[in-house]
């Protein structure tokens, strides 16, 4: 992996575009079976609010109420040649965790480990080692093995009878959305673009045409299903349509679509996440491959996020038998320079 | 100038972004007082599809039916590091002047012209030199001194009582607009390329406002002033949005300018001359510094050029007394590839 631009385990270079599977896979569980329990006030998650992956975690947290559980250290968007880094805080250091680095905490849970330094991740706090970079793994377990330490009235985001369903799903828009993205924005040719471009684009015609009749994809709940999909459909516009190619049209034009990632947008837990600045000024910057000058657009003009998306008239119960999460914690809310 | 890149007198590498005047500024015209005098059958215009200071010339040939009069090279839309080249047609030569590169008119002109080599360029045919490639002045002159050889029913394109007017506009238009995209397209720092949008778009909510409620810029009918609004227009959500980072918003997402756009798309003339396949490749494949990849993306999807405009709703008279010019003769036809 190069250095510089590890994002969930996205590996770019020269050569093809490669999404390699998370080499550090422990998980946090109830009984503790890897060693790693759940237990309040012990982990630190590790995110940068640019990264779509990592934004899944801030997302499940949220909903979930975990934010007094499981302590947040946001990254800075940009990194550097020793890639995430803690240069928002004072001295440029994480104040629970005390390093600078992210890779600090990959070394000490394995010396010369040779992969990328990726969010999101999970540090234990009193050992200062990693224990998961399982981006596919972490919101899972946040939903099913933290039930202890959830808030009242948490929803539920994987649940069982619906676990197939969701997991479809999921496989479909993780390899033509999620990281279909990916492997438009760096394809090393045009075929390679075109074939991602392709497949995404089809990929969410079918999904739109899933979400005109229902209000969520998975029942008649939010789902992680939708956690998923909605951070790549709230990046489409700023970066991934353009700097990425991925432009038959932008979400704005699709009238499903757009609705539906209003919806998620408007509901507490999904947009009081988002960062658009931090998203921006990540791809833009960190991506130098594609985009040598470095130049941040000023478009698109982000009001539209905040208008009526009228989806409630479908139904659904977004939290189920739950309730909405509470208000963002003052520390965590999203600087107002990322918001619409 | 840097090799490889230059279209109405673009220079751009990697420093800041500059437009040259152009160098040949001899004028054709009715009375040959520059030794050019206006005469059928002698000069050639060469065009690349791709480049919206030629495509001005191209449309403005055929409102007036000079396709008679005055002969067509089109361009390859990818340079090579000779600039324009005629690898379009058989054995790559030009078949009226017999060359292979446009630089061989300029050098018969002038030897070792150390400018670029830009499009539109007319030249003499039986002596092979450039005579000029005045890309402001070339379409006026047209306009008001090739008169003798307009077809009939040809419309006033620059109409006396009406110049200080059109000029006034498409001094605006010019700066902010025209060459506005380039400015933020090839701006070297985050500062200037800022600046260039916030320009841009400014001028372009000017623009819908005064064409919200007329139908035309200046008068009404066509005039030049419209030409040069639409050659940028039409080239903004294929290669300006993206490319060059003007992505405020899409042409599309602007009611006014999108109908607008369409409305002169659909008139004989202008969309008959637009190239949708030159422009994507030239602007995505030449411009390395800021495509390195040189990967042309699928997007955007074209069929809304076809759709109903309603912009007859407004009045206003195309061709003034004059009538549309007749279909585009079979050689100059636009391949499917380059249609929507």
């Amino acid at each position: 992996m190069s250095g510089g631009g590890e994002e969930g385990n996205t590996s770019y270079g020269r050569k093809s575009f490669q999404r390699s599977k998370a080499h550090f896979t422990d998980r946090i569980t109830a009984d503790g079976r890897d060693g790693w329990p759940v237990v309040a006030d012990r982990y630190r998650l590790v995110a940068s609010r640019a990264c779509p992956w990592a934004s899944r975690a801030v997302i499940s947290r949220r909903l979930l109420g975990l934010e007094g559980a499981l302590s947040l250290a946001i990254a800075d968007p940009i990194q550097d040649d020793r890639s995430w880094r803690f240069t928002l805080d004072p001295d440029g250091r994480d104040p629970v965790l005390g390093i600078r680095f992210l890779s600090e905490a990959y070394d000490r849970r394995e010396t010369d480990y040779p992969g990328g330094v990726s969010v999101p991740a999970i540090v234990d706090v009193p050992s200062g080692e990693l224990v998961t970079n399982d981006y596919q793994r972490i919101t899972l377990d946040l939903a099913t093995e933290w039930t202890a330490l959830l808030r009242e009235g948490a929803p539920e985001l994987y649940p069982k009878g619906l676990r197939d369903e969701i997991d479809a799903v999921m496989t479909d828009v993780y390899e033509d959305v999620n990281n279909g993205v990916y492997r438009a924005g760096f394809a090393d040719g045009q075929e390679k673009y075109e074939g991602a471009c392709a497949r995404l684009f089809r990929r969410l015609e079918l999904l739109a045409e899933r979400l005109a009749g229902r209000r969520y994809l998975v029942g008649d709940t939010i789902t992680e299903a939708d956690i998923r999909l909605f951070t790549t459909l709230v990046r489409f516009d700023a970066v991934y349509h353009g700097h990425f190619k991925c432009n038959r049209w932008k979400l704005t034009e699709n009238r499903v679509l757009w609705a539906y990632a209003r919806d998620l947008y408007q509901t507490p837990g999904f947009g009081d996440t988002v960062d658009f600045d931090h998203i921006k000024r990540h791809y833009y910057q960190v991506h130098s491959g594609i985009n040598p000058t470095g130049i941040v657009p000023l478009g698109p003009d982000l009001a539209g996020w905040l208008t009526p998306h009228h989806r409630q008239e479908l139904g659904g119960r977004p939290f189920g038998d739950g309730t909405p999460p509470g208000p963002v914690p003052q520390p965590e809310q999203v600087p107002a320079q990322g918001r619409p």
